[in-house]
């Protein structure tokens, strides 16, 4: 009965953001997306729990990185220091994800549901690298803070990433980000 | 139709937080608490559209009072250091709310949909915040960088204020958000 489909979770995913493109996320079923994706609306629900989640797959993995990041970053730096060295080496793979993130962007900024739990993702991203830094020896609220203003920092280098698309020469994500935690210095001092 | 009642809002909101802490979010509905506050269902929904919002009451006034303090913060501080007056201004009146504040948010921890509203509110807050620096002539991304981090700190201060309940001579939430605010410019240095 769990025959094993290959690459179903990529194909899913596939599927879900042309039909939300197409006609717009509260006008898709999850049968339409399954059947788009040539699998059945039960293969879908062994890898998504429900709608929204097949946007935010990439969530995991990013946190894995971001995790191993602050694991693995040198000693000697700042705690956002730290979290800002990780957020820069997980920015790297969104370069060679084409239009994916960018079109998957445009369907959450127009929908409240998803903007929500986009909310709670970066939110659950933010207390695990808070936990990551704790276990690095940063003590609270050092370890939040710099969790949580790391995670500042992406979300708004992520959304000027996204509004600069297009034109190549462009700068990458990991140099937003790397520009705007300078910036956050620079609104911090003084 | 439209009886006026005295204080409708504070009394639907008092009732709320009790039958919550008693039987629970999940288990209380809008008409249990509007009887409780001596008032008809039809009355609750002319303050809240729903079950969650009327625990979320304070965070208008919270965004006005955040508004107009960077609105009328003195010139030459920092985006950042112009949040932070504005975050200590507002924090005052939490001192005089008795134990609300933190009955409240002990509800809202214990339930994921209210934890949903609440990243909510405080994306709202940040972008008022960011929309009222860039007034005061803040580019971006110095204005969204400013107003993310601020929240940042004042919901680690909030919640560090909310884990110190109880003991008489703690600190105030204003003494708090000052902490974090230097907390956060010691991370980010280095």
């Amino acid at each position: 009965m769990t025959r094993w489909e290959p690459n179903a979770s990529g194909r899913l995913q596939r599927a879900a953001l042309e039909l939300y493109s197409e006609r717009g996320y509260d006008q898709t079923t999850v049968a339409e997306i399954a059947k788009r994706a040539g699998l059945t609306e039960r293969t879908y629900f062994r890898y998504f729990a429900d709608k929204r989640e097949v946007l935010f797959y990439g969530s995991d993995q990013l946190q894995e990185r971001l995790v191993a990041g602050i694991a693995s970053a040198p000693d000697g730096l700042s705690p956002l220091g730290v979290v800002g060295a990780a957020l820069e080496a997980a920015a790297a793979p969104f370069e060679e994800a084409g239009d994916f993130p960018r079109r998957r962007q445009a369907i959450i900024a127009a929908n409240p549901e998803l903007r929500e739990r986009e909310l709670i993702k970066l939110a659950a991203l933010a207390a695990a690298l808070a936990g990551t830094l704790r276990e690095r020896g940063v003590a609270d609220p050092a370890a939040s803070l710099a969790a949580e203003a790391g995670i500042a920092v992406f979300k708004i280098a992520f959304q000027r990433w996204v509004d600069e698309a297009g034109g190549s020469g462009k700068e990458t994500l990991a140099q937003l980000v790397r520009q705007s935690l300078a910036e956050l210095k620079t609104v911090a001092s003084g």
